[in-house]
């Protein structure tokens, strides 16, 4: 175990804050940032941006340029030693002539996972990693669940009143939570990879689910995804509309309707309803890192009771909806406290009115 | 309207805090601080620590000395101009030549509710009033709901997990919250006057509700209140333990058990239960200030249906129970969400493993 300095501390913060600018940009690619540093001073800054577009470390040599030579280059991933659609950045680095690489983590991609520090060792630059190593998982947690689990990080967002309801018997579910919380909303949107919803939702509700700013924002619009057995909602309205693209998946007997042109992919059934895990696979497969469900009680509960929730998205609004409204989560059926569902709360903020409340279920790490 | 300096504040928030050192001690009396100023100079504080002790002027002037000539007294509430167990503190400030006197709030007490203001002026004094009257109001809302309204601030407290159950169906409740959220409780105990609970949880969680801090910490032990209309528990153990004194409340028409020493008193029955309006007007004629009720979900739901809680004090358990464990508040019924119970939240704080949420419902100003 190294002993990193306050410096290192600094530089690596530093360096995570410049990834997550790339939180709403880089999907399906991880997030990566990068100071490079002489001392105490910062002589390049990077991050990655998009995907096809230079990594991280090459825009932080390019600022640094000749200052680049016997410095520290602090790194929140491993340096790729592969050709993707840019050169090698461990070459780069050597290239330019750093004395010392800091890394949070390795990264686990295939063609990265190990390489990307030999080959820097082996042109005799010293190299460390683990610093900041949980903040790095963090920020990454859905790109790392789909190269480690293989399947992508699912996060369940929820609207629910103090008494844990998430609409009226009625299936109303209009106004639980105030202005801030849905416009909060829409930063998570931003950051997922996929959208995904049920039919029942659909025809309910009729959300867009698209990523909507007040201000000018650059992202990557998500995929919409619909879990629509029957393919009974395909003609509905506003999850069409948009520029996101939308994807049906659907039994494997479902009848198509004439002329449907949206994208749609056949699951197969288990238990009665769309095989989750399947589900999951194939948006791992189309490279999707974080999924967010926005659903109601059924589809959250079905997840939640399938073990398949890494992150529980909650906007606490101060109302009392009563004990005939519907639950948080439906299906989810425990007897006995010591078979309770133990979370941990991660992080809580007030925002307007209504408090949001980040939780993981034990046993999830990120 | 007084335009308050800086200095002016800084001073009654220091009187504040002060009179906040005797929430668990000066009931039934209101909490007061007072801060005795020269200028930017602090020459007395003082505050009331116990119900026939001294007033916090007496205090503050007794450790401004000479000083409070010409000085300006910061109080958090109208001095008294009766003689109740003490002196009028409006006659003992006039003594002590002090020029000015700004006072967060009048005293609504039927023997001050004005005079003590009249008194100072009488004597040349340059009065004040309002700066930071909201929070001289909070720190008070026990004591002003009993002299205002005539019946206790009435505060309901529940652990809950994220879903909002607070017990399984079988009835166990124990362990939703964690160990620094049942200790922060007894803080909240310590400042009650009473804290009441219904004979079902005597029955099912034999609780012995009395205030137990880790460390020593001086307090007026709440008295004990249980709803029981045919004094079923009466033997029931742990709640007759401990110093604190305990109060059944019960049907007129309930058999006593001979030999039956403990306190209690016939409430009238409305709607088949204790006329809940009774109990509380019965808690006020006892100068009980704040009323803290640890129930379980059917008279806490009572309560919340009668438009009685004035405050809810949550403890959110990062924890699932299911849609089949107990809601929060039993017998709300609710069809519509135009019908919705709006609160609105006044602190949220992480307590070790929990969140706890302090809310009013709309309309309750405190």
């Amino acid at each position: 175990m190294t002993d990193f300095s306050s410096t290192d501390h600094a530089m690596m913060a530093q360096a995570l804050r410049l990834a997550e600018r790339a939180a709403y940009t880089t999907k399906p690619n991880p997030m990566v940032g990068c100071v490079i540093a002489q001392g105490q001073e910062v002589v390049g800054e990077g991050w990655h941006q998009r995907k096809g577009g230079p990594h991280a470390e090459v825009f932080a040599l390019q600022a640094a340029g000749e200052r680049a030579r016997g410095a520290t280059a602090y790194v929140t991933l491993e340096p790729c030693a592969h050709t993707g659609s840019t050169g090698p950045c461990a070459d780069a680095l050597i290239a330019a002539g750093v004395a010392r690489v800091i890394a949070a983590m390795g990264d686990p991609f295939p063609q990265v996972d190990g390489a990307g520090f030999e080959k820097l060792r082996a042109a005799g630059i010293a190299v460390h990693q683990g610093l900041m190593e949980a903040q790095a998982r963090k920020l990454n947690r859905g790109f790392l669940s789909r190269v480690e689990r293989g399947r992508p990080w699912l996060r369940v967002k929820l609207a629910t009143s103090i008494d844990g309801r998430t609409a009226m018997a009625n299936g109303d579910s209009k106004w639980i939570s105030g202005d801030a919380a849905r416009e909060d909303v829409h930063r998570w949107r931003a950051r997922s990879g996929a959208i995904l919803t049920g039919s029942g939702t659909v025809l309910a509700d009729d959300p867009q689910l698209t990523v909507r700013f007040g201000a000018p924002t650059e992202f990557v619009p998500p995929l919409r995804v619909v879990l629509d057995p029957g393919l009974a909602t395909v003609a509905r309205g506003r999850i069409r509309q948009g520029d996101a693209p939308t994807l049906y998946l659907h039994a494997p007997d479902a009848k198509k309707p004439r002329e449907f042109a949206a994208q749609h992919a056949p699951v197969p059934i288990r238990d009665g309803r769309l095989d989750l895990h399947a589900v999951l696979d194939l948006l791992a497969e189309r490279q999707i890192n974080e999924v967010q469900v926005e659903a109601g009680a059924t589809l959250a509960g079905a997840f939640i009771a399938a073990g398949l929730v890494d992150e529980l998205l909650l906007y606490v609004a101060p109302v009392l909806l009563g004990e005939r409204a519907r639950p948080l989560f439906e299906g989810l059926m425990i007897d006995d406290m010591a078979h309770r569902l133990k979370m941990r709360i991660v992080e809580t903020r007030r925002i307007g009115e209504d408090v949001r409340v980040l939780l993981q279920p034990d046993g999830v790490a990120a």
